[in-house]
């Protein structure tokens, strides 16, 4: 039995296109992680975050990881998302090594609850604090430790965004981190649960909820906030995979 | 009467956020100008091209343009989104100038028929060759032309997509310039109608395409491509003023 570090996977999809935030519409591969140090309310991944679903979790070495990059990719480099669960209580660091000697890039998503010196080594880091709605409380001196281990890598700042108790809290921790380009989504209030990927989302709801969010952005002139929606979730619904 | 050249507006609106390309849910206000040297057989803003609707549009001079984009805007600088018709065939440099001494940026987009000295004075210029469907012809001398006054801008390309004959030509063209950032985007079979902007978008037929683009990307692993949707389409139908 080998001492190498392995890593929790929920699963590995695509090439699709990323569909959200700073990143959007870019051809990726996603590699989910499974595990979570939170519960948010409405999260749309419980199948990646709940202890029932660890059974479907595989162990991977980095190298197994990037072995399956490397044939969705077809050996081609692109952008790699690195996602959840929080991919941050994993040992991503060889995968992202690893990645960028073959050509291969890599962002990744987290609430900023756990800093990682290897938060530096990725192309982009996305900071997505959870707003009041999410039932979670931020740790800020946290979240700035893993500001300060991303130096180095491009980082911008994701708030999802369900109602206006949401919305004042965005506009705080705005305030906060001027520094970070801020990109808001409206949240989507029929997440699919983690055994039913085919449950039917109202997006007629989360349509309405992105132009309130328009409107509110709008009229108090917050220019510096960039909208955008969930493009997976028009497009395929809650369907994974895709 | 002064001498001062005046712009030929169909209309300035916003804010709300920029829908299409790389600039993706940035709050903007548009000026859209009157008249293209173009006419595609797919527009969707006839009302500012065909010359029956000449009637409608403003003559006005680079200070009343910014006058009313700063009361839009509430006198706090944004983007400002140049568009028509082909707004390169308007004398847009004062604006630029006089806008940017205000705070104000700048995204022009256009077919590149036209090209212009004050083009390397805008924030972003927008690339956008007209595929065969459209029923034009590009003038690649101009089109280069277009590129080289574009020189000190922020360049990116966008081409709209139809058909598997359009995307043939994107591959073409992407290979010829491969130093622009590249959006493509699925095309808009139903736009509306220039007198009726309250036209039913068939949007199921517009995502139908959409997914057909992801997968034809994902299929022939052309990763440099991001695919983006018309999002103010999706939000809002064909709907003016937003």
């Amino acid at each position: 039995m080998s001492g190498e570090a392995t890593i929790r996977v929920s699963e590995i999809f695509g090439p699709t296109i990323q569909g959200e935030g700073a990143l959007i519409g870019v051809p990726t591969v996603f590699v989910r992680t499974g595990g979570c140090d939170y519960r948010c309310e409405w999260c749309d991944s419980l199948h990646a975050v709940e202890a029932e679903y660890r059974g479907t979790w595989t162990p991977m070495t980095a190298q197994e990881i990037m072995a399956e990059v490397v044939r969705l990719s077809g050996g081609k480099p692109l952008l790699v998302s690195l996602s959840g669960g929080n991919p941050a209580i994993q040992p991503l660091g060889e995968v992202i090594r690893q990645g960028h000697a073959q050509g291969y890039g890599f962002a990744l998503e987290t609430q900023g609850s756990v800093a990682r010196d290897w938060f530096s080594d990725l192309d982009m880091l996305v900071l997505s604090p959870k707003p009041p709605s999410s039932g979670m409380q931020v740790d800020w001196p946290v979240f700035d430790a893993c500001l300060q281990a991303g130096q180095g890598a491009d980082m911008v700042m994701k708030i999802v965004i369900f109602d206006d108790t949401d919305y004042a809290w965005a506009r705080d921790v705005a305030a906060r981190y001027p520094q970070l380009p801020l990109f808001l989504q409206p949240g989507n209030h029929t997440p699919p649960p983690p055994d039913d990927d085919s449950a039917t989302v109202d997006q007629d709801g989360v349509d309405e909820r992105m132009r309130w969010l328009v409107d509110r952005v709008v009229q108090d002139r917050w220019y510096q906030a960039r909208v955008l929606p969930q493009l997976h979730v028009m497009l395929w619904g809650n369907k994974r995979g895709v």
